[in-house]
Formats: structure tokens, C-alpha cells, sequence
């Protein structure tokens, strides 16, 4: 089936109908004021809302709170800092991210069941809320404020992460931006992802599409293994689109789906590529799997080995690595019947190291985007992951993270 | 119970009566032929042996030999090189693996049924059979060879690990050495551990006693969270110290394994102490879990998160990483009883971030030695995991390894 996914340039959350964003310098970050850390993103009307969180026992209250407003499926708008992830931070955390989110109800008229909160930064720390009551009355809520938004939610990211396309009969739009450079890896991992859309789209298809989205994109990415109490993907849909409403099963629903997986790997590579000190982005494919939970399991184990992660750093043609990372991964794996392939060169064939010339391999690994293709030949499933190289300046930034 | 374990000063592989060892500088790790990197250690008398394997479903060929061999629980001695995995290497890597045997069994006058080999180095290469045809022949096998043997299976090791206590009414002797500085993780990870004692201990006491000492041990260690095809933790008990054969559940019996316990856990600490590029040992202790299961699982988790392996680097006092990853360690918690200390100052009580003086945690966490330790108040299960920071110089060494 024809797709007619369409990326509209420079898009964002603010891409879809009806939707508005803004943020201001609220001092969380820095208390200079100079860097964008607090802003809002709401609908001119309700939405359907659904969302997927971190798995991690420890949570946020941010995301506390969110599973309890989001259990009705509705929402208008997401109040979002940065510069303190407001975790660990018991009851007085709770109440601090209850008031973000009346302010906020405040300030656009709605009831506050209605608004959800996000929050990103240093763990263990109190949000400075006289600077937040401040900064909440100073958003200002714009039809292209989507940039300034996902410019508010980054943390060690170096570039803003958005997309939009257009697809479907009628023209609906899905947006999206997210955040995330560290402690990103499969079941989410300080990950922020929101995303918008126009088309008329229930609580209950939303959810299920969302979740098909998140598996093949976000939880494809891997940058160091470690996961946060903080990481959500919200989507808000407010059927503002001209056309029928979409359901599961339909063409247009299909549609929906191609065009929510598109912008998702979209994001999920822009998170990979701007893993902390990456110089190489890594895409590992295997196939052949048995299952699809092979194939899963063995791209993210060798796009998160730090052995793996390191060579490429070192344009290092150790194969042997990815070879070893394969075979701890838990994947169904017969040594004599896998084919390996850096870019479009054999190195291992039937499990045999293949002759190869070297120098064209270290020039492969030397590329900013490094392929890695495994063959496990035992069935027919398949998955693509993403992550980064592992260099020198992640872990320069990660030893001086709070200090 | 008084478990009388004495620690044997510069003791090793051949503290235990009725063990030699040698090795030789072959020309596999450098061809100018200068580091030792074959060598051999036997018994006078054939022993009770057993091993514990790597986890990798890919198996060097060393590793799928020794456990065909070792199902008799019987062997006298063990042929080791470095600077060769030898994994991956199909048929002909097997044949050569037999060949090392061959040649072994030959120089010592046995069967090669009771002669075992071990690998370590390069994954995908094949052995450099000439060099170590003539390597096995000039291999003298001296009664105090075991430091040369320990030096000998080094690879990115900066010091070779050796020790050897004397327990027991009789005075049996356990004595051991291991390698391993990168790819160290739970379940066995290019790590390398021989362990001999002259005690007369049967196969299947001695198969009970290394499992129980491995997974407290070894199972407890963690450098970068990667696995190899090669490891083995193999030892042989010659039976020839005084004394009557110690059978499980008695006096002796607890003894032996209370020092075998001893002889892993000083190995283990010396191979996290030695990680590649580490600055600092990394100790945390979970206490309070509602089961061992948990207990090792959290404390393996957080000593091997990158972040809080960076922070440590860094001396800085994130200690939300400790709790993001005890979160996502699959142990139960509950975020409002936990407790956190960094060596003694407690950073979180029930939850609660505690005001704490942030130059003396810093003071704490630039030490070579950093204690971590979080109670989970759910139960009374405990465990304590090894490990060392993340530094640049890890990924340095292994951007480089093959080049």
C-alpha cells in the first residue's frame, strides 16, 4: 500500500491544526535566565491523549502524575521544564508538579484534570517553584511556537528535535519533537517525546498505534544502557483535520499508523545521532531472526555494546564484538550460519571470516553514518536499531553532569 | 563458625602441592616474541576438575573442547594462550585447539583426554600454529611457575591476579589466578580464572562449591557489561595435602568452601580494581532486599550503570543515577524507603534527599576506593557487586584494540 507520507519542512508540534507552544527562560536551567527551560504546548480543544512512560520503578512525579490524568484518555495541554527532573523528591515533589499544572490550567482555562506535566534534568533536586509561578505567566502561546518549545526541553542535546508530516485523504498532520542524548535505551530512557496531531483519532486506536510506534522506533535506540524516572511519549490528537473519523482496520487508519512510525523513527534517529559525544550515528539491522523478539534483542544488544560502541569510535574493524555482543543477547544464534556485513562488505559468511581488505573497512567505520547488517539465516524476522559510537567526550560530559 | 582462612603471601596456581606451571614467550601477542603468552599448568597426579563456562551462545573453540573434556570430572593440567581468542574460527579453530592439546598431553606424558586449553585475545583470528608448536616445547614446568603463568594469560591486564590461602585442620591449600580487564560482567565476560588445591575433594562437591563461589564472586563483577566467547572458571583438586576426602555438609566441607569463597572474591576484586582505564574501585552493597536474587541484581545494576560509573570518574555526588538504576534493575523497591549512603554520609533517607555537605561526599568519591551502599527495607536478603569507573582511557584502549 501506498503510504503518501509527505515530511513538511521545518515542521513541528505546532505543524497540525489548532495546536499552540511557547516557553520562556524561567531561570531553571541557569539563573542568568538566558537559556529557554519552561513552556507549554496545548490544543484549542480537547483532545484524545494516550501516552507510554518510563519502566522504570523509580518515577518522576511528573509521570505519576500523568497515569492518573491520562486515564480517561483526555488532555489539552502539557506544561514541560527542564533543569530539574523533580524525582525523588517525595510528597512536596508531588504537590510542586500538581501546582505546575494548575498555573497552567489557570493561564489557558481549562480545569487542571485536563493538563498534564514534564520534567527533565538533575535527579534529587526541588523545582524552584517561585521561578516556575513567574515563568508560567510569561509563556506566550503561539501558532509557531513549536521551535521555541523543543529548544525549552533540551538538556545535553545539542540540536532541537522536530518533525511533521502530512498524509492521508483528507490531509491530516502528525507532529512530534523530543528530547534526549543520554541514558537513552529501550523502554525509554530520558527520553521526552510529544506528539500532536489533527486527525480525528479515539483514545483506544491512539493507543494501540502509539505503542506500534514506540517498539519500532524509540525502543530501537540505545545510547548508554541507562533508563530514567522522567521519560514519556504523549501523543495528543484533536480531530481539527477535515474527514471522517479514523478507525483501526480502515485504509486511512493504516495511513495513520505509516505516518506515526515515520515521524517516531524519525525522532528516534535524532536522538541517536545526537547521542552525548557522538561523532558516528550507528544503524545495526539483523535479520534472519527467528522472532521478532530475536531480532529486536540482538540489533539493540550490538548497537549498545560498549565494545562494539568504542571500535566504531576507533574506525576498528573488530568484528569479533559484534560477533560476541549477538551471542549474549539472548536471540536464537547458530554461529556457522551467520553472515556479518559492515556497509556492503562480507566479513563473515556461513560464520567463516571472510578475506577483506582492511583499509576499506576502516574507511567505512570512518563515515559519520556506520551500517552494520547481520544475516542470523534462521527465519524470517527483522529490526533495525540506532545508536552512537562511544567516545572520549561522553564520558567527560557524564563525570561533570551536576557539578 | 571460624572459617581459619589464611592468606598465603605472593601465593598462587602453585602454592598447592603437586602443581607446576611455565610459560614461554611464543610470538603470539608480539612477534619480536618479548611478553610471555603461552604457558601450561599441571598436576603431578590427575584431579577431580570441573568449570564454569561462558554464557555467550557463541563458544570459542577452547570453551566447547574443555566442556566435552570436563564431563568426566577429570584432568591434569590446561594449556593457556593469549593474544588469540581464537573464537570463531569454525573447524580449523577446533582442529587447533585439539592440536594444543595433542602437543600438551605429549610433552607431559598423558592422555589428551585430561588436558584442557584456554584462549584469550582477538576474536576471528586463527592460532599461529607454528609459533605454538614450538611454544609447548620450550615451556618448563617449575613448582613455582605459577607467577610466570599469571603474567603469561594478561592481556589488557595491568598486573597479573594471584592468591592463595591454607584452611582446614590439615592445612589444604587453594590457590588461584585470573585475567580480565575489559568485557567483565556478570555470567562470565573474557575473564580467565584457574583455580588449584590439593585438597581431596570429589568432582561433584567441588562442581556445588564453584558454583556457589562463582556466583558471589566473579557473577558479582562488572567492567563494560560485555561478555566474551572464551571465559572459564576452571579448577582441579589433586587430593594430595593430608588429610581425609571433605565431603559437603561437613566441618571441612564448609571450610573449603567458605576459602574457595575467599580465594574468587580477592580474584574478582582485582579484576574490577584493574578495569581498563579505571581510576577508581567501585564497591556497592544493597542490603535490606526481598530476595538474593534482587539483592544481586540491584547491585550489579548500579555498579555497572555507565552514568554513575561516570559520575564516580568525576567525583560528583549524582546519586539520582544510583536510584534511576536501581529502578530499572528488575529488583522490587519502594522510592520511599530506600536509603542511600556514599561511603558514610547518608544521602537519602526513606526516599528523602538528606542535606548533606557536598565537599565531603567529593572528598569521598576522589578515593581509589568508593563505597556505595542502599538499603531497600523490604527484607533481609544482601549483596555487594564490584566494579570501577568509566573513564576516557576505556574508550581510548578499546577504540584501538585491534589497530
Amino acid at each position: 500500500m501506498e503510504t503518501r507520507v509527505e515530511f513538511i519542512p521545518s515542521g513541528g508540534v505546532t505543524s497540525p491544526k489548532g495546536f499552540l507552544a511557547g516557553a520562556t527562560s524561567a531561570g531553571i536551567r541557569s539563573k542568568a535566565g538566558d537559556r529557554l527551560d519552561l513552556g507549554i504546548l496545548s490544543s484549542e480543544v480537547h483532545c484524545a491523549a494516550v501516552a507510554v512512560f518510563t519502566t522504570n520503578q523509580i518515577k518522576a512525579a511528573s509521570v505519576v502524575l500523568c497515569q492518573k490524568r491520562l486515564q480517561g484518555g483526555r488532555a489539552v495541554a502539557v506544561v514541560v521544564n527542564s533543569g530539574c527532573a523533580n524525582a525523588c523528591t517525595g510528597e512536596s515533589g508531588m504537590a510542586d508538579a500538581v501546582e505546575m499544572t494548575d498555573l497552567t490550567a489557570g493561564r489557558i482555562g481549562v480545569s487542571p484534570d485536563y493538563v498534564l506535566v514534564a520534567s527533565t534534568g538533575v535527579i534529587g533536586e526541588r523545582l524552584p517553584m517561585e521561578r516556575i509561578r513567574a515563568g508560567v505567566g510569561q509563556v506566550v502561546l503561539k501558532a509557531d511556537g513549536g521551535h521555541e518549545l523543543a529548544t525549552a526541553i533540551m538538556t545535553t542535546d545539542t540540536v532541537p528535535k522536530e518533525v511533521a508530516v502530512r498524509a492521508g485523504e483528507d490531509g491530516f498532520v502528525i507532529g512530534g519533537m523530543a528530547k534526549g542524548s543520554g541514558m537513552i535505551h529501550p523502554e525509554l530512557a530520558t527520553m521526552l517525546c510529544f506528539l500532536t496531531t489533527d486527525a480525528s483519532v479515539d483514545a483506544d486506536f491512539l493507543r494501540l498505534a502509539l505503542r506500534e510506534a514506540v517498539d519500532i522506533s524509540f525502543n530501537m535506540v540505545t545510547v548508554d544502557g541507562d533508563t530514567s524516572p522522567n521519560d514519556m511519549v504523549l501523543i495528543m490528537a484533536n480531530g481539527l483535520a477535515a474527514g471522517e473519523a479514523i478507525i483501526p482496520g480502515s485504509r486511512q487508519g493504516e495511513i495513520f499508523q505509516q505516518a506515526l512510525n515515520q515521524v517516531c523513527i524519525n525522532l528516534a534517529k535524532a536522538i541517536a545521532r545526537d547521542g552525548e559525544g557522538a561523532g558516528r550515528f550507528i544503524e545495526v539491522t539483523v535479520s534472519g531472526a527467528a522472532s521478532v523478539a530475536d531480532a529486536r534483542s540482538a540489533a539493540r544488544t550490538i548497537v549498545g555494546s560498549p565494545l562494539v560502541k568504542a571500535a566504531v569510535h576507533g574506525s576498528d574493524p573488530n568484528w569479533g564484538r559484534v560477533v560476541a555482543a549477538v551471542g549474549r543477547s539472548g536471540a536464537a544464534v547458530v554461529e556457522t550460519k551467520i553472515n556479518l556485513y559492515m556497509g556492503d562488505i562480507c566479513l563473515l559468511n556461513d560464520g567463516c571470516p571472510r578475506r577483506f581488505d582492511r583499509g576499506e573497512v576502516v574507511k567505512l567505520l570512518s563515515n559519520c553514518e556506520v551500517s552494520i547488517a547481520l544475516n542470523l539465516n534462521l527465519g524470517s524476522a527483522q529490526a533495525t536499531a540506532w545508536g552512537c559510537d562511544l567516545s572520549e567526550e561522553y564520558v567527560t560530559i557524564n563525570s561533570q553532569y551536576t557539578t
